[in-house]
């Protein structure tokens, strides 16, 4: 994979920075040693047609290569993680790839659910009153997902592209102290946190909010 | 992949039958052409600590065969379609691959939010209040995946594992009319559900269910 693109959102609030999908990609290219370069798109723009032709529902990440267009976050990392052994060996394809999908369509349900509640209708009604039972939803998976953890240093127990997805979904509840209330999740995010590549990464996605924030009136 | 075997609950209330994710493995070993038994599981059970060896989040399905245990859908399908060209051309495994994450991170969100709404907190005072908004939610990822439909047979123009994974999730929102508003996408999905393979599934999940009904007081 050579010439790479990362595309994501060129400013967003500061609840969700640090938490747009575009940053799994990045991570996953710094862990892979993979130089990027980084495309920004406004949120209005991403609803024209040229960026819709690139992203069907208007959304980030897409990567482009030497080997075109590529989208989904989850398959994004798939495809960089079938050349790298560093983020997925290959005797334990079938393994990774379904973590990644535990992370996305198992875990990641729940935490967004109660980051869209208390994030973006915090005080709205229905919100209040759904707040309860999703925390007891999220909690169920978090409790599962503490015990799978219990004596492995990561999913698969080595470190794996499945691991970028998983602890990118945690952050979704970063505002809570939902991950802290679980021991091994809580040590296992920050042990995630802490990879030099998850930093660069970060570093890489907040450079562009920097130079892309609006200018105070 | 040999002596498989699809776990699914035994049984589960008519609103959600024909709606279980095993749908989803027994549909693509009938596309592939693959024998396989079924398990079923009690809702008790699936929490029991036998199970949970097997499915960390105690949720189905699970694939047993030859090589060992598989979770996750998308994780069972791709692993299925690696073997069966029907399933997934050989030279468009990235492209098959991104559109099942799409249809399970992209697509199933709003959906399975509008069926949460409407078939397990259907009255709730919060449901009632978040309803229309989670229905334009809906619309626009339905709008979308309507719009790239356009002129296509299938996601991928041929039929792929991705087609599986979509058309379930459409099945979401079978109570509601939101999918005949797309003419393109309601075609879509009768084309998907007409196919000999889905309906050999859904009669082999239905089967299950009339064995393990439970006995009317």
């Amino acid at each position: 994979m050579k010439d790479i693109a990362v595309w994501g959102f060129s400013w967003v609030p500061p609840f969700a920075q640090g938490l747009v999908r575009d940053l799994r990609v990045r991570w996953a290219l710094e862990e892979a040693g993979l130089a990027y370069e980084s495309r920004w798109i406004g949120t209005d723009e991403r609803h024209s047609d040229s960026y819709r032709r690139k992203q069907p529902f208007g959304v980030v990440p897409a990567l482009d290569s030497d080997s075109g267009t590529m989208i989904e976050s989850g398959a994004i990392l798939y495809a960089i993680a079938e050349q790298c052994e560093a983020l997925m060996p290959s005797r334990q394809r079938t393994e990774t790839l379904a973590w990644m999908f535990a992370a996305l369509n198992t875990v990641e349900p729940p935490l967004w659910h109660l980051f869209v509640i208390d994030q973006l209708h915090n005080g709205e009604a229905w919100a209040t009153l759904r707040r309860p039972g999703a925390v007891e939803e999220a909690k169920a998976r978090l409790a599962a997902l503490s015990a799978w953890l219990e004596g492995r240093d990561y999913l698969l127990g080595r470190f794996t592209a499945a691991d970028i997805l998983m602890a990118t979904v945690l952050r979704f509840v970063r505002h809570t102290n939902l991950v802290a209330e679980y021991l091994p999740l809580d040590n296992y995010l920050k042990r995630c946190e802490a990879r030099p590549a998850f930093q660069a990464a970060l570093r890489n996605q907040e450079a562009g909010y920097l130079r892309n924030a609006p200018v105070a009136a």
